[in-house]
């Protein structure tokens, strides 16, 4: 590991308003989401997961789906993703004319059960059948895997797993998988150790994204090893959203504005605007009420306070 | 950067109860001082800087230097640090009785006329004596070059600059040399080019220690690079405590617990009980009376309250 850090450029996909949103306490009004999405597209984001079609008794945060994402203006360039459980979800999804939905699996069998009630290959046959009809429609599709780095009930889960998901995915028309550390219990190594069993089955890194969770203060390292393993598709919520805030220390997804500061900072592009995704993070933390995870945005915010009391001064 | 992450373990220097403590509005009582340093002796950190020999009225935090110092239990294999920043203060660190003692001067110029009102010449120069001194009364040094990684008046630090301090430091005898990212200016590229060339210079890398801040979230990602680079000995603060808490967002040192657990994650060695350290970390934030930003020991008392729900549940 004695080699130069590649400068290679990045994509950031932004999931604050779907894996963030759904666990906040506050339900935001769906201008709230408008003006949260589009200042996302000004802010550079190009791929971001605008809400989850699932049934909205189950998350009602995100109950507005339908009329969030008709009310959304195309804009070149930008891609909205919505979360879609099944095929009614799909159907919904396309219905009010997206063109990018992303499906959901676990690698640990006993948080696949828990969370959809079906066995992890009852869900792939399902998600094979999704990604079918995506495909005829011409609707492109990003397969998540959850608790690929650890499981809350399991604990370690088998990296041959979540390689042979993966890889049936892809079969199945995934045009990108998201390997997901659900509850932050990844590492540096174990996150080299995954994306190498990755890249030696054969699957592309060019299509494989890591869904990091901050939730014990790795998920900028485990963003650095993935880059140094050859992942170059990064999620990550403005702010960090995405924690259960009423869990004590919870935190959420990776920050968004934390990952393109520190991917910049390295002289990486990642066709972020630094000030204006802070400006996001903090109407965000302000429309949510509670102060966000996220470093950057609130160092901005320091910074442009500093700067006023020293031109009052 | 193919090549697999080695295993080998690290050693982490604890700097709470200085340059954490130095920047609370509250002043600990010389009890709660007391009860942090044993708390971490408890858990395992065998090298904690537990104070500041600078005028009392400059660092108010810091006034019960002396008193504190003479009220700490020897512990096998424990060593304690104080801060001295001339010859009068290494004076009266000997007096209480230690037998290490850490030096500071700015990789940049302009911040170490700020901070100490002199050029870095003229600061090299004060150390070598400092050094000297020590040296005689066998006392070992540590020296901190503080900017090494970005100076808020300066911006960008000339790499040489920093490599020329740090061999002159050796040179006088430290034996050991922190380099500071003073305002969490640093990233994983920089980090490494900084690392690499220190280790061009023929500075021994066994003695270099990287002392970072996490104001803009890069902490752990920093500290990944600097061990990728070779680095072994990391600084922390438990709490991640040692930002200025009137700043908004400005965040502190690297979490020690945070530094612990994600090492011992890794199948890295640190002889840090992260249960007894984020204790530690909790019984802080009660003292402070405000949440640290440290993530680890958050996820501890979370999931001790998860424990406690699902026992009486």
């Amino acid at each position: 590991m004695t080699g130069s850090i590649p400068i290679q450029s990045v994509r950031l996909y932004e999931v604050s308003p779907r894996d963030g949103l759904q666990n906040e306490p506050e339900i935001l009004s769906i201008d709230a989401k408008r003006r949260l999405i589009l200042g996302l597209v000004g802010a550079g984001f190009r791929d971001i997961e605008v809400t989850s079609f699932v049934r909205p008794s189950w998350v009602p945060q995100l109950a507005d789906a339908a009329e969030l994402v008709r009310s959304l203006p195309a804009v070149q360039g930008v891609r909205y993703w919505g979360l879609v459980p099944n095929e009614r979800g799909l159907e919904r999804a396309i219905e009010c004319g997206l063109r990018n939905v992303a499906t959901v699996l676990s690698a640990s069998e006993t948080h696949n059960r828990k969370n959809v009630n079906r066995t992890r290959q009852e869900s792939l046959a399902a998600m094979r059948q999704v990604i079918a009809t995506a495909k005829d429609e011409g609707v492109a599709v990003r397969s998540y895997i959850s608790t690929v780095f650890g499981c809350p009930y399991e604990g370690a889960v088998a990296v041959r797993d979540s390689v042979a998901l993966a890889s049936q995915l892809f079969e199945a028309g995934a045009s990108e998988v998201a390997l997901g550390d659900t509850t932050g219990m990844g590492d540096p190594v174990l996150v080299q150790r995954v994306v190498g069993a990755m890249a030696a089955a054969g699957l592309p890194l060019s299509r494989i994204a890591l869904h990091l969770h901050d939730t014990k203060g790795t998920a900028l390292a485990n963003v650095l090893s993935g880059y140094l393993a050859g992942v170059r598709i990064f999620d990550g919520s403005i702010g960090g959203v995405g924690g259960c805030p009423y869990a004590p220390g919870a935190s959420g997804n990776a920050a968004s504005e934390d990952l393109a500061h520190m991917f910049q900072a390295m002289g990486i592009e990642t066709g972020i605007d630094l000030e204006r995704a802070s400006q996001v993070g903090v109407a965000l933390a302000d429309d949510l009420g509670r102060e966000l995870p996220g470093r950057y945005h609130r160092f901005w915010l320091g910074s442009q306070a500093r700067a006023r009391a020293t031109r009052s001064a």
